[in-house]
């Protein structure tokens, strides 16, 4: 990435740094309910497709009723993430992502994360940095799992002083 | 997936199944301008991170100014990708992903896709099934790449009298 290296803001006192991940950390996130009327707003602007703008059209189709886009599951994951108590110390910046997505969000999920450490690397060249994998999955009410994720996050040392 | 396996309905008269598509067949998509508007509802909702809510969060951060959210360039690029020139007689339906994201997306960024089928193969089971991995660029009006995607997608044999 041609970007700026320097860390950006912190974003709470208790927020973690590359050295602070080791293999194997799990981390929880809040609930999310999603209404049919969610759903077929973002699948309008963002995937209008018949089997998620509405009832009537997604009954004959491939998931047998109305079913949430994918990319609305990874969007609704996004900010289960970010309002975790997973608190990267300069915010949660995603450079590789894998996505499965086993079974399609439906109105009325309330969905939550599970969220575990895979592993933490550090950059040889630049030892102040590295990126930690983070992989999770987001779970209904009744435990399905409607999206696996693996994401490569970028991370940084705790500088002098923070 | 525990999910119906008939196909779905028919998008229009010149959709492709299974049986039509080839490895290197390319497809292209319109455009979609990214407004600064748009990008910060987005990231309120989905992924209120600092650097993707307001320039000035964003001007110390790792982007050095305002960014999209990853998860809003994925959301515009199945906009793109659904109503490109590449229609998928049953509908597009994703079964694995991967993205990477080069750089991010920035407000004023006209975006389009540039598709390329990857891959085509058959269900030995269920040979009236199969999928497609298609690869596809996200990229400005500069030519930079915001979004690097893989996704499989799920296709059916062309139905007698279809």
């Amino acid at each position: 990435m041609t970007l700026d290296t320097t860390p950006g803001p912190i974003w709470s006192d208790d927020a973690l740094w590359l050295d602070d991940f080791a293999e194997g950390m799990t981390f929880r996130s809040g609930e999310y309910e999603v209404t049919e009327e969610e759903l077929v707003e973002f699948a309008t602007h963002y995937d209008p497709q018949g089997f998620h703008l509405g009832e009537e059209q997604a009954r004959g189709s491939f998931f047998g009723g109305l079913a949430a886009s994918g990319w609305h599951t990874a969007a609704i994951t996004m900010r289960l993430l970010v309002t975790s108590e997973l608190r990267v110390a300069t915010g949660l910046i995603g450079t590789d992502i894998t996505l499965k997505w086993p079974s399609a969000t439906r109105p009325g999920d309330v969905l939550h994360l599970e969220i575990t450490v895979d592993s933490v690397s550090r950059s040889a060249s630049r030892p102040n940095r590295g990126s930690v994998v983070f992989s999770y999955d987001t779970l209904n009410q009744h435990g399905e799992v409607r999206q696996h994720t693996t994401a490569r996050v970028v991370a940084w040392s705790r500088p002098a002083g923070a």
